[in-house]
């Protein structure tokens, strides 16, 4: 907080005038909230040279203080990335509207009614870092959801982020809703961070879309409800019956199909019957694609001699790893008990499966590990939610509250109870 | 934390032994989890004598202390309250199971299902007062939920506490389950419930049963995710068009009936048209009940000739209490908008009514104002688990995220997707 001013920072007074005005947005008709999301798409389209040239300025930021190539293409905009956040906002526009929706009815009484009603959570905070996509996606998906929005985005789009937002006013203003209702800190200094933590009375979920880091701040400093998510340290288990030709590729594309993002696979859990059998092919396989291992003291001596180039010892701490490179861990283990027990105690609860023909064994491991998704016989690569068929995501939960594993509309509402009496009264 | 010793507290260390044990209640069969708490009751029958003994000494300590006699109520048993806690363990051990309940299924792609079943918490924390039937209550409600517990209940009810978890455990092991799944912290310390804020890997869920301060100290604190509730500024509007002879007793229900409770009834917003005729009849009808008015500077010169001993001018921040005593605050409005505006910046989203003829009017209330429970033309004291017809009742929550209003069974629960797949890859 900043206690040189009066005890009101510009963080606060900013909060504040979203929170201010979310009811215009929680009222709003569901082809209100829709037709800014259309517009939204629209104005995308129209201003495209402003974007670019805005995006210009941070490219030019970015070449300028030396930031990674990887990080750099992550905020690079172009004219087929702007068409595609625009068709990105056009499905979002044409979702199912989450708002309204009785979810339950029943009597209560003489006269007297129970309902259960699909409402806005509120005000949404989320804080992003270096894709300026980001910026209309959540802008979208709260707008339809029927939720206020601070942003912070991060220092190296504030630029396009700054254009991106002028659409987002300007679809709202289309539709003659006040532009208040979604606003961006400015992305100068980390305090900005501490004071939106502490917002708890105007800002009811906040989404920290980072790594560790900024999750930990969050865990340490936040007064508000937080998702945690995105941070994905996901298992296969191979138990013995697993059909070696079939399994194979599964475990290839865990892990090679897209290895930075969460959903990708870290570690393979392979039944000592299968190893010794399995671990050479699989990584005879692997190594072409770019992968390499680490190896547990029982799977290192099956593949140190024929592979010694893309396989090393685990260290300590190697199977707490999300790698988000073609890395992968190989662990040997004794029984499906031992196997739910590394992930029970490695897991960051993302996504975790097993691969077996074993039915009885099968139900066991979905049952007994503890985690948002866990799979048969499936990638782990599945966990989102265009994948999982919602249609959007907000972000991957790893927690257990309220959303667990892709969030989507659904995951922006809460409910209401609403009583609908004849002038009742409580005698009990 | 405990910087003195290496680092580890024993507070720390009793959340690790119970979230470390809680899948073998996890993947306890239903009948298990509720032969546990039908056994729980059993023993309350059966060990009246200790428990009861146990509770003596606590009244003793209190008797010396000179604590209230109202605390002091709180914190007594005797042969027909502990009858009563057993009669609703019963009752919640034949609730229908809430786990394993699958909330969808489709499919995902070829050979490929998808499905959301319902899963505990894992790990809840309690932190409550003088009432010692809470302690088998929510033991009774995590285990039926398959939720491992750390209670930590307040220091006046040790000896009580500590014979009735003795109960527990001997439930627990009856059943074959480890006693370590519910645990208590001891009650000696203020530190204690630092630490416990501090134990966001071990517990998933915090339930604060208290006032405003120990709500603020959690937001300040906890780490985890954690549901407020219990305080309510509850109002009700009464529009121009509503029934004088029907309305009148619902006021008085709603500020009568059990004044001490979160909600019971604080301010009531009239509007103008009707203020003259109903005022005065209003507070005639309540003085004799017992109730003292507060009234802004509109209602106080319709009631102030007449009523000077019982109604005084409000005060700066008398529309900001929760009364919980046969104390009503009232307000002249001159609109249904004014009365929405003033619930908006007063109400602790709790429970808040309208009372009026006019099912637009309804609508509208019923839409715009963003509580927990709204109300029409019914008292606000229908806001519990056993008046919603839930079966049993955790808290009330007052936050937005994952449960709001009365907590029930289902608001114990998460879910996990589930993948059963063919050995299914993701292509795109």
């Amino acid at each position: 907080m900043n206690d040189m001013s009066s005890g009101v920072n510009p963080t606060e007074l900013l909060c504040t005038s979203v929170a201010g005005c979310k009811r215009h947005l929680a009222n709003a008709s569901a082809q209100v909230r829709a037709a800014v999301v259309a517009e939204l798409a629209s104005l995308l389209r129209r201003d495209q040279a402003a974007i670019l040239s805005a995006n210009a300025l941070d490219l030019e930021a970015a070449a300028q203080s030396g930031l990674s190539a990887s990080l750099t293409d992550r905020l690079m905009l172009n004219p087929a990335r702007l068409q595609a956040m625009a068709a990105d906002l056009e499905r979002v526009a044409q979702l199912e509207d989450p708002i309204g929706l009785e979810l339950e009815r029943r009597a209560l009484g003489p006269g007297m009614m129970l309902s259960r009603r699909r409402v806005p959570i509120g005000t949404l905070g989320v804080i992003y870092e270096a894709r300026p996509n980001v910026t209309t996606d959540i802008a979208a998906l709260a707008i339809k959801s029927g939720n206020a929005l601070v942003l912070r985005g991060g220092r190296e789009t504030a630029h396009s982020n700054r254009a991106l937002l002028a659409c987002v006013h300007a679809a709202l203003d289309s539709q003659g809703l006040p532009t208040t209702l979604v606003q961006a800190l400015p992305a100068e200094q980390r305090s900005e961070v501490g004071e939106l933590l502490a917002q708890d009375r105007h800002i009811d979920l906040l989404i920290p879309r980072g790594g560790q880091a900024l999750q930990d701040y969050c865990r340490e400093h936040a007064r508000m409800a937080v998702v945690y998510g995105g941070i994905g340290i996901c298992h296969l288990y191979w138990a013995p019956s697993a059909d070696l030709n079939r399994a194979l590729p599964v475990v290839v594309n865990a892990k090679v199909q897209r290895p930075s993002v969460c959903n990708a696979l870290d570690t393979l859990l392979i039944h000592a019957d299968a190893a010794e059998k399995v671990l050479p092919a699989l990584v005879a396989e692997m190594i072409p694609l770019g992968v390499r291992f680490v190896a547990d003291e029982r799977a290192l001596p099956l593949l140190a001699e024929q592979f010694a180039a893309q396989v090393r010892a685990a260290e300590a701490g190697d199977f707490d790893r999300e790698w988000l490179s073609l890395v992968l861990g190989l662990k040997v283990v004794d029984s499906l008990d031992q196997a739910i027990e590394h992930i029970a105690l490695h897991s960051t609860d993302h996504s975790d499966g097993i691969l077996t023909e074993d039915a009885e064994e099968a139900a066991r491991f979905l049952n007994e590990v503890d985690s948002a998704a866990v799979y048969w016989n499936a990638s782990t690569r599945f966990t989102d939610g265009s994948a999982f068929g919602l249609g959007a995501e907000v972000a991957v939960s790893t927690q257990r509250l309220h959303a667990r594993g892709p969030m989507a509309l659904e995951a922006l509402t809460t409910y209401k109870w609403v009583v609908e009496g004849n002038y009742s009264v409580r005698k009990g």
